[in-house]
């Protein structure tokens, strides 16, 4: 997704009236007398009156809302508004073509030429404005007239309400046919007859006009996206109007169908990354390009079949014609981004863990040969850093890490860990390499959660396990490993240093439980299922003195990555209003063996909450509002990126955070 | 070429301190104060002063040169420097980014964001501006100060001098590694390092990028393409750096291979288009796509084909490799670029003669299989209608048409005549259908200008011909055909209505020639070569009488054309101060001859120029000069297309034309 501000900053902006304006306007030396520039920190409060007509009600009966919200300095009044839910009218979606989005604003705010020719002068005087061409430079009180049209708003991510106003945009429109008096262009013609857009012709548009146009007798419905004109269609189409959001993870890839007229998805469907031959985790796959030069090659292809295998199930699912996606948003982290596109990875996997760039340039999904709409683009989310990647940045956007004034810890566990906090100002992040320990490797009897995987475990005087499908318990996986542990620190049979208690202590301690704390060779286990009767210890599902190890460094890890945000910060466990588990494994999790093993901050379970799959939340919203989108490019400013593993005080902290001291 | 307009537009302009520095200033009452816009016609003219400092001279010891030059309104002030061969300097090309092009400007103008990042508060008072910023809509008088840098020119066109400034840069940078301290992105390292240019990445060179900087040991060069960053080569590669002209005939087609760096052709290659044997003018092209759906892409094929041999032959002869090639541009006629575009021309070959978009977008030359620079862009001229194409636009680029004080007409004869006419104000054009006479077709014994062909003619006691390849003539070509016919009225032997007079008077007239003058079947001819003394007529090279008919249609269709365009302007023969006879034919036709046959107005001989292939020099100036390129954009809103066949005047205009009242 390219950042909207490169344009305008790369072109001068040279509209003669805007010109003239400036010039007549600026006494030279008035400079000095400009306010100091803020300096892009902190917040600015934006008081907001809505005002609400009934239907059928007389102008001045209306009734108002009041709605007070806080977002970066700069962002402009219609952003602040959209991304908070509240509606003003707009066709154009922000781009100060439409001249739609009126609102009053307190204090003495900039005219831009789209003001002047809008309002009159009266109106600029009393603070009248467009609210997509007002940036919130300082606090402001705005009033919002009541809607014209009712916008349309589909619910999203961790209840998120998104104003619905997609890039794909369609427009119906009856043309005059040309005469030799009336010799306008084709093209000329059908923008002239779109009033509230302005779009760029693209060369597949233009290849498809002429024939079209007379083959619809004028009457056609032009598809534009973002700024361009990516195609017209005979008669009115304007109904049909989907694309599609990819959650592209290491494992699993996600793909959800949205209808953009109605904002709701119509189609999901999932299946393992094609790349899995390569390794599980990305580090195996970076790797594999690195020992052989045409791996990139094949693991592009493999992601690519990967996606385009989804695009047609959820198309053939809906029943929709797959040339009817005009657009599809990718979510994944920095390496399957760069493996997508075919940029080398090599280097986000040795240190010093650079990325090619921060902000991959949409491309078209044709090239990605994901078979649906020729023209239709491909964007990504921008990535913090080589281990904060774009499915994090769709995250915060999905559970409104920067639009909430909580202080909230945002956890996405997996082999690597990514940890965001934000205290309603700032917000950091970093990563954590947790390891393979919560998704069952290196365990003794680790294994996915997948059918026969214990996931859940109550120790009192028998053992209550919960296994996935309801079979023979085989294994454990994360989810059960991190119960297991906990249950066994809370009875007292593994002490704060993660060590099973001595044989004749937990005959006492524990008497119902004391004969599963057994051997295998020389390491000490406890087993948690038997399959037969004095089965051998060997073939049960135990949990070993090594597991708890292995889960002892995956949690410290993960711990010391927020312990250090927290002081970065300046923090407490305490001012914690919120943490989000993100991805599968939190919403297995159980919260209270969380905290008891201290993988998350000691807060009431109440406070911790599963947030599922924010990344493809995320890519939905991007495809379901531009604003949105916008509001995840912002984040690549807003977020600070903390590099913990050159931090002196990192190996201190982590030991410390070995032990349980979190029952 | 997409006109730089569209992009501001189309985005609102919200760069922080410009919204406060216009919200500072503008007294939302201060509108009414605005000053009258300029209606945007005719021209403002700017009085340059230029400082030059010899080498080693002390500031203060400089030369000045005074130039006025008038341009029109809204032209920035840089871009009216240019376009006059006055250097500013300048190395981001006139976009706002390298703070440069400093000049001192009379009266108060506008101040923008940029203008404040350059200038102290003082020197804003005194005038200083930013010369690319700076929108000449009135008088001017413009200061500029002695070049810290000699920028590089070329004489291009019609005595054109070119400022080069190709939209192809090269910056050669060393980086510093990255470090655990210092994890920029590739892409933010190498586009820090470049200060005067903000390109976007393509995902090309972000493919390449991770590879070559470590490769070259981060030393390398970064190419861009107008905004766009599309390579990176390692190490210093800025010597090389090639374009390639396209002149895209009908007939003929022209490639011409440039060296950025110094300006300069290094090779040339023509042939004959491969479109031929779909019929030797536009219209039966277009003929074809209307009765075979297959021959569109055919067409297209043979047109990119025809460009992918010459650029090769053209790279083969100068010894460059082929992706050194970084930009083509091509100049055709609407229908040529519908075609090798791909775009349906029926619309342009039936009336209202309406194309598809007057400005066809860039595309990459590797959808044409050009063979270049896989992301090499090929740019095209806009188009003033659908029979003044951009390769017209191209000639009056090259031909200055738009910056030349004097009253010109500019004359490309052709199957189909474009003509444009200016007073130094306005520009108005338009299309007169001459038919093949002049290429010989039509013609008894007409051919094209190849070997055998006479093309010059005198007639006295003998006749003299002029043959090409100075073979046995076998045929006349159009400049032939000119000089026979005005020959044969100067000599008397044709009345001015065209007809061969009596046979007794011919022999009065002119007793050497009269026996030349017989009759072949019931048509009277006039012998201008026999193979064998008295072969029979039938086997001589002749003039008949329904010749001189022909050449009479087609020149009263021309010299119709441009009646009307001085009757538009409200001018007289004797105001033109030039005519110019741009392509091959107006090279080899006799400027005498065209003035007694009233092909041309009645003018000394010496203001009728001969010009040559103009529209392969406008292709030239739009590779050597972005801003000679945003010229041909603006020529799209400066020249008024003035469409005859609607006339009433028209047909009696026409009968007018049809005598030879030249003599």
């Amino acid at each position: 997704m390219t950042p909207p501000e490169e344009l305008p900053d790369a072109l001068p902006d040279v509209d003669p009236d805007d010109l003239r304006r400036e010039g007549l306007v600026v006494p030279p030396a008035s400079p000095t007398a400009d306010p100091v520039p803020h300096d892009g920190t902190g917040r600015v409060e934006l008081a907001f009156t809505v005002l609400d007509r009934s239907p059928g009600a007389a102008p001045g009966q209306e009734s108002s809302t009041e709605r007070r919200v806080r977002v970066p300095p700069g962002v402009t009044v219609f952003d602040s508004a959209s991304w908070n839910g509240i509606a003003i009218d707009s066709t154009c979606g922000g781009h100060g073509t439409c001249h739609k989005c009126k609102v009053q604003v307190s204090g003495s705010s900039p005219i831009t030429r789209h003001d002047a020719r809008t309002f009159s002068a009266s109106e600029l005087e009393s603070g009248w404005r467009l609210a997509c061409l007002v940036q919130a430079t300082r606090d402001l009180e705005v009033l919002v007239p009541p809607l014209t049209t009712r916008p349309k708003a589909a619910t999203v991510g961790v209840g998120r309400q998104v104003i619905l106003r997609p890039a794909v945009q369609k427009r119906y429109v009856e043309l005059e046919e040309p005469t030799l008096e009336d010799q306008a262009t084709d093209l000329d013609r059908l923008l002239a007859a779109i009033t509230d857009l302005e779009p760029r012709p693209d060369l597949h548009a233009l290849r498809r006009l002429p024939k079209v146009l007379r083959e619809g007798d004028f009457k056609v419905t032009a598809v534009i996206v973002d700024e361009e004109l990516v195609d017209v269609e005979p008669g009115d189409t304007t109904a049909t109007r989907c694309a599609i959001a990819f959650d592209l993870g290491t494992t699993t890839v996600v793909a959800t169908l949205l209808d953009l007229v109605t904002g709701t998805p119509v189609a999901v469907a999932s299946m393992l990354n094609r790349q899995q031959p390569f390794g599980g985790d990305v580090i195996s796959r970076i790797s594999a390009t690195m020992m052989d030069p045409d791996a990139l090659g094949r693991l592009q292809t493999a992601a690519c079949e990967t996606l385009a295998e989804l695009a047609a199930q959820v198309c053939a699912e809906a029943g929709v014609d797959p040339h009817a996606v005009y657009e599809v948003a990718i979510a994944g982290n920095a390496t399957m981004t760069a493996l997508v596109l075919g940029i080398d990875p090599e280097p986000l996997g040795v240190a010093p863990f650079v990325m090619t760039t921060a902000l991959p340039p949409s491309v078209l999904a044709e090239d990605l040969h994901l078979g649906v709409h020729p023209r239709a683009r491909a964007v990504f989310f921008p990535a913090l850093g080589a281990y904060v990647g774009g499915d994090i940045v769709a995250g915060m956007l999905a559970s409104g890490m920067d639009r909430d004034k909580r202080t909230r810890l945002f956890i996405d566990v997996g082999t690597n860990c990514e940890i965001v906090l934000s205290d309603g100002d700032r917000i950091v992040s970093t990563a954590a390499p947790a390891g393979p320990a919560f998704e069952g490797g290196a365990i003794r009897c680790g294994m996915r959660a997948a059918d026969g995987a214990i996931e859940t475990i109550r120790l009192g005087d028998t053992v209550e396990l919960g296994v996935i499908g309801d079979v023979e318990p085989r294994g454990l996986c994360g989810s059960g490993l991190v119960d297991a542990v906990a249950e066994l620190v809370k009875v007292g049979l593994l002490d704060a240093s993660g060590r099973f208690v001595p044989e004749a202590d937990a005959k006492e301690i524990a008497p119902a439980l004391h004969d599963r704390l057994t051997m295998i060779g020389q390491e000490r286990v406890f087993v948690l299922h038997r399959p037969t009767p004095g089965a051998d210890p060997a073939e049960c599902v135990v949990l070993s003195q090594r597991d708890v190890r292995e889960l002892q460094f995956a949690k410290a890890a993960i711990s010391t990555g927020w312990t250090l945000l927290l002081e970065e910060l300046g923090l407490e466990h305490g001012d914690i209003a919120q943490v989000l588990l993100a991805g599968s494994f939190g919403s297995y999790l159980s919260a209270a063996s969380a905290v008891r093993i201290g993988l998350v901050p000691k807060l009431p379970v109440l406070r911790i909450v599963a947030a599922g799959n924010v990344a493809g939340e995320g890519a939905k919203m991007a495809l379901l509002s531009v604003r949105e989108r916008a509001g995840a490019q912002a984040l690549l400013e807003e977020v600070t990126y903390v590099e913990l593993s050159d931090r002196p005080e990192f190996n201190d902290r982590f030991v410390e955070q070995l032990s349980f001291n979190g029952g």
